[in-house]
């Protein structure tokens, strides 16, 4: 790869290559030296707190004067101080986790005897370079850095621009973190330029998967620009139905969760779909339930109609527009449509959601099969609020991000999503082995299943 | 999704909502009617085989108008051709493989119970809507069919546009068959001019993933206009490598039959690596092999020299100039490097190669433990033929194409390529299942692994 990386080369394709070289290297250093590397990094972090805390205290200042210039929304500025209590620790403490996670490479998948000497392995390893490209929070570029190494991919990150004292600094620590190591103090970059993105789009040569995090549009606008692979990490459309059968305090209860624990979460519902024969007898209770807690309600003709009685109804509730249902509110708003059945729930949702979580409050066995088979989305839930969507909650041990694609990951995405596998073959015949020993009046194959306990290399 | 589907959608738009619609719909289908289809599209196939093969003629007709005018190349009309002994038969029985083979959807891959009455499960489904992009063999339409119908995604089709009749004809006679089933007829469909591919391509609300099959222009120019998934079937650099313990006859065997077993295939080998040490022993009986064989070299310097005192080598072998090292020859030329280590051979490679299928020889454990870990490519073999990277040989029962992505499905592509997954998670826990129920002071997680032996619906 060297003859690349001439002195012409532009600012991204260095960091490209260089990505891509630190990758290569690493494949050959031990695996376990990856958790050596995480201990440095924790270590490091550590130490430099105090440094840390300081060039976070630059970006806040620089983001508080933004917010007073009303440029910048306040919640950004919380969330980006490392300071408040506990945050920092917390940081520290999710590459300890990480290192303590099973590693996801190594393991076999699939093994055949294809014939007398001659063994397949299908073992899981890591992808290569990963772009990541995230918002604001400071602690993410340490998140990241942690599980790729954990999982082998060397990472080139670009946080969100307000962060930038924060995220280099900590970047530069990983990397001297890493030069006291095993593994090359270039796998894992950061970047701090829009320009450089775009750049680095263009290296597909290099760089094998692009993760965005962040709403529809950067996703879109990300997937129309490279030929590299994009896990997207977009909006959360969700819903909840609550059918025929529902019951009422179960519905009650799944609804209000779903909608007002954690407004901004991509795991929040913003569609309640209520079925036509509970008009009059559960919706209004839910609707109460809702109202109390402050939610505005933008209803479909009948779900408002069925409300008229109710006096709190008269402030809170209005009519939707088209729209409201492919909204994204990440706030007190909730769209309410009726619906004549379970399969007219999943026609909906299927047609204006992303995909991503969908609850069913029902008793009809008949309806959760409906709604597990036919509903497209990347986690079906029954009876549970839509909350649940989460790595950590899932027991996946971590969390990469909640994947709004339908290809290699979907739904929250754990180390096993930053992994792919190559097939590894070798034979022990004399001579070698070919096809034609096996073809064409050869001996045939065998195909017997042989052990995964391990990888042959 | 109705609202959609107006009057005025364009054409490609049309037929990808139709696609996304039978594919909804199939989903509430029993998975055991794709059988049935099958079953229905090997009768319909196997009656109107005189009319198929009548279709077949036309093309072929007008294929060879198109060589006797130097259009197209007469390996071309030969691919085209139906009537061949044993093709149809061959064509046939590939649907009836296919429906023996075990469904790769419903299987359950992760399961746990977060808590009492909270149970998860990961279940494999089918990915969605495929449009999948073809070479000229019009048999490829019924392989392509069965293995979209097996694993539960609807597929749109787009063949060569040499062998329009007979695809036409067979996709036509699909749908026939499929109308007599439970899958919708619009399951399976086809398109047969290109500027319908530059618009299905802007169609991501509908489309999940597209395939195309072909080699790295095709693959690249897909990438370069689409916003969906592209899962690419382009090129194969494959290389071998004669390392430094390298047994004679292994060296020759594998050599050769990595590059003249098939000269037209993707898992050929394009480039030979030798190690400097060998240059005088094992390579030249390498190079005479391979010469006898009609193979030209494209040597560089040293592998050159080595071979002065060989006549046979005087006409033979050239110099090489450094485009060799990345050309798919497809036909009897290899091009020839020294390297002064496994490492080296493994660096041109990764820099070199298209990722796909590479061979060492050798007898060192080192070696291989090097070879496997550090190649950056699908199908890492040891003293074995190239030849062997195939989803046949392999014995995942049928191959849907070979992955040169490093996403989603790499190498040989069985049916498990053809899906992805859905979380569904069920509470029977009365009045529902909230995270506030086990978190901030709630119960806690269990996070305890249960049965995967069936998808809870």
């Amino acid at each position: 790869m060297a003859e690349s990386s001439s002195s012409g080369s532009s600012g991204a394709e260095s960091i490209a290559i260089a990505a891509r070289r630190a990758f290569e290297e690493s494949q050959l250093v031990d695996p376990a030296e990856r958790n050596v590397a995480l201990r440095a990094i924790h270590k490091i972090l550590n130490e430099r707190r105090e440094e840390v805390l300081e060039a976070n205290q630059k970006d806040m200042e620089a983001a508080s004067a933004l917010v007073d210039q009303g440029k910048l929304s306040s919640t950004l500025v919380s969330r980006l101080d490392l300071s408040r209590a506990g945050k920092y620790e917390s940081m520290l403490q999710g590459v300890m986790d990480v290192a303590a996670l099973p590693a996801p490479t190594g393991l076999v998948t699939f093994a055949k005897e294809l014939g007398p000497g001659l063994e397949l392995h299908r073992v899981t390893c890591p992808i290569g370079v990963l772009l990541v490209i995230f918002e604001a929070r400071p602690e993410v570029v340490v998140n990241i850095a942690a599980l790729a190494i954990k999982s082998g991919n060397a990472a080139i990150l670009k946080g969100g621009k307000e962060s930038i004292h924060t995220s280099t600094l900590l970047s530069n620590l990983i990397a001297q973190a890493l030069s006291s190591t095993s593994i090359p103090p270039t796998f894992i970059q950061s970047v701090s330029t829009r320009s450089q993105i775009s750049s680095l789009l263009a290296q597909d040569k290099y760089i094998d998967l692009v993760m965005p995090r962040g709403g529809n549009e950067l996703v879109k606008s990300i997937q129309n620009s490279t030929r590299i692979p994009v896990m997207g990490h977009a909006d959360g459309i969700c819903a909840v139905y609550l059918d025929e059968s529902a019951d009422e305090q179960t519905a009650i209860r799944v609804t209000v969760e779903s909608k007002i624990d954690y407004m901004a979460a991509c795991n929040s519902a913003e569609t309640l779909l209520v079925h036509e024969s509970i008009l009059s007898s559960v919706w209004p209770k839910v609707a109460v339930a809702l109202m109390e807690k402050n939610v505005a309600l933008r209803c479909d003709p009948s779900s408002l109609d069925a409300l008229q009685h109710i006096q709190l109804a008269a402030v809170n509730c209005t009519a939707s527009t088209p729209s409201d249902y492919t909204t994204e509110f990440l706030g007190p708003t909730l769209a309410v449509k009726t619906v004549p059945s379970t399969a007219a729930a999943i026609q909906h949702i299927n047609a204006h959601s992303s995909h991503h979580t969908d609850s069913i409050v029902t008793q009809s066995e008949a309806s959760m099969s409906t709604w597990c088979r036919g509903l497209d989305s990347a986690n079906c839930f029954i009876n549970a609020s839509t909350r649940f969507a989460d790595g950590t909650r899932y027991g996946l041990g971590t969390e990469v991000g909640i994947s709004t694609g339908k290809t290699h990951a979907r739904g929250p995405v754990g180390l096993d999503g930053l992994v792919i596998y190559k097939y590894m073959m070798r034979s022990t015949v004399a001579g070698g082995s070919l096809i034609s020993d096996h073809e064409k009046g050869g001996r045939g194959y065998t195909h017997t299943d042989i052990s995964r306990e391990k990888p042959m290399f």
